[in-house]
């Protein structure tokens, strides 16, 4: 049997660098892990841009369509500001999610117990929480047509269009339904069915699923109560299934509240391929942080226990995942802060590298 | 000179109970304040669907359009939550949106020192928070078409379509600039001009606007990384600027990071009427909550700032706005809570029309 195979795509940004920590444990794996990886790289976003003169090049698209999963660090940067919408960093990223057809977004929203001092929220709101946020991510407002910008009269019209089919909306709940068994058994699913019609088709389908997922608790709550309650009681929540619009901004509001974005992960999934894994592209919640790059201080941690959603999602390898987690958990614990978990008494910031290094040594 | 005009549409749920306090204040200045109103009164939401079949009837949309200012409670109710999408409380509240031209939602999210602890937000983050948030009300994904649920092959879709004008954009975004600059003169905007043209659109013209307002320092963030600093640093922010949608999830979160929606008032404003009186909605922010309808139980506070705003903003009657927002204070500091607002040591609640008569007495 041959080995796994990742494409890693670092990107712009702190990606590179929170990526080369990744690389420590992947060749952890390979010399003392028992599992070894057949590891490509290669280029997404204003780096691929400039190089190819489009965020995402054709043969990077097909090569990820070949691989058992993707590891992408982060796009975008200041000095792609301006170009044109449609070779802006970002499209590289949405072409791979619509191209692989990455329907099921799974962002898990939780917070480390060494850590619940870092958010904005008073302790006993976060400490603990656990959601995981699924997203669907290939259709929606993000790609409906028509869309762009228009002459009309004498001025200019902006125009987007959101579109949901049945199937669409079917195989996202059936995701998120399959995640509520293996948890806490309670889905929410949010969308504004009281002014778009998107939504009721969306609170239709996702009831008639839930049909078939009876031991499910399933409640609808509208989007923007959904972000209220998000910031009053988190921990209500076990599973929230929602569309890519609601899911983009509901998912980074709930990244928010644990107060350390640079640990948060999410793995992006579609249909099951030949062998029976499904495609999938793994991501740090983060962004590219340009401010911060190329100076040692970002937080490798997201990237990593992406790497780690990969172990339990792609390669069916739940224990060993369980062990970087805990490899995580443990640095944590040891009081181990890269510059953005700064704040306690006495602690000094490790660099990216020291943190990649302590997680290798804790595996 | 003609008394000012008021048309009042207390709604359902709490709606009627929060209403009652309001008409005790327009009591009281008619008696004691030297402002009479001719006050008019009439249904909305679901009991005018009970009455009339329809959410809003056409007699009271045309009252609506005469008087000077309308004040609303709250629409909705588990009752109707199976009504056909065209007949449903909230088209009610749509409806005179749209029909009114109402495009300039202004939402403040302020934190009242005496209940600085009911955030779930640590009190340094929240404290002294006094943001507004401006949304466009009358245009956007909420009205734009094609809109429906459709056949296509053999399934259906759901279909809305966001699209904004440069007209639209300007309008609001010049009712933005003009709060920032009667205010700490920053404005930030939030779009998500990295995924949508219309966003695209709205930051153009936002841009240009704010040539016209080169003292206010304008901003321009994603939604979703907007949503997330609302969280984390809400602080950071005096005015936002935002289209429909996401100006329905941010200003509830925004709301919520107060840790008291019963005391949030809004005004939703249009063109300047013949009498250069802008038209103009007052509702609270909070819904009908049924749940505790007809107990005595809701905090008619919003409400009451909700007549505040129309004081400044229709009657130009700003010292009066600030009396009755000194009024409120005062019973707050007194430590009056209504039942929405408990936890404190040894505090009792008063009902709803306890609280209103305080502040009537506090005036
Ligand atoms: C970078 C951007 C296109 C993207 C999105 O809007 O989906 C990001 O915000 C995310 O959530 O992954
Ligand atoms: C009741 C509903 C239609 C409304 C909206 O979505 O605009 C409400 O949530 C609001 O924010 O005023």
């Amino acid at each position: 049997m041959s080995n796994p195979s990742l494409l890693i795509l670092p990107g712009d940004g702190i990606g590179p660098e929170v990526m080369a920590e990744v690389r420590k444990i992947i060749d952890w794996y390979g010399a003392k892990g028992g599992l070894t990886f057949d590891v490509t790289e290669d280029l997404v976003g204003g780096c691929a841009y400039d190089k190819h003169g489009v965020p995402l090049a054709d043969a990077t698209m097909a090569k990820a369509q070949e691989v058992d999963a993707v590891l992408l660090g982060a796009v975008g940067g200041p000095k792609y500001d301006n170009l044109d919408f449609s070779v802006k960093p970002e499209r590289g990223l949405l072409r791979l999610r619509k191209e692989m057809d990455l329907f099921a977004n799974l962002r898990p929203a939780q917070c480390f117990d060494a850590l619940a001092d870092f958010s904005s929220l008073k302790k006993d709101i976060v400490a603990g929480l656990d959601i995981m946020i699924v997203r669907e991510l290939t259709s929606g407002i993000y790609f409906g047509e028509p869309r762009g910008i228009f002459e009309e009269g004498n001025e200019r019209v902006g125009i987007n269009t959101q579109r949901y089919t049945e199937s669409e909306i079917d195989r996202v709940a059936r995701a998120a339904f399959e995640l509520a068994m293996k948890r806490g058994k309670k889905l929410c699913s949010m969308e504004k069915a009281n002014v778009m019609e998107s939504g009721i088709l969306w609170r239709e389908v996702v009831t008639k699923v839930g049909e078939d997922y009876p031991e499910v608790a399933l409640s609808h709550m509208y989007a923007d109560a959904g972000a209220m309650q998000l910031v009053r009681a988190p921990k209500q929540f076990d599973v929230i299934v929602t569309d890519n619009l609601f899911g983009d901004l509901l998912s980074d509001a709930a990244a928010m509240l644990t107060g350390s974005l640079g640990m948060l992960p999410s793995a992006s999934l579609g249909a099951p391929m030949a062998n029976g894994r499904p495609k999938a592209l793994y991501e740090p919640v983060h962004g590219s942080a340009p401010d911060i790059a190329g100076q040692g201080k970002a937080n490798p941690i997201a990237c990593i226990l992406s790497f780690a959603m990969a172990l339990r999602y792609s390669f069916d390898q739940g224990a060993e995942a369980d062990r970087v987690e805990a490899a995580v958990e443990k640095v944590l614990a040891d009081g181990l802060r890269t510059a953005d978990l700064l704040g306690e008494e006495g602690v000094q910031p490790v660099s990216t590298s020291q943190m990649g290094d302590a997680v290798v040594a804790a595996l």
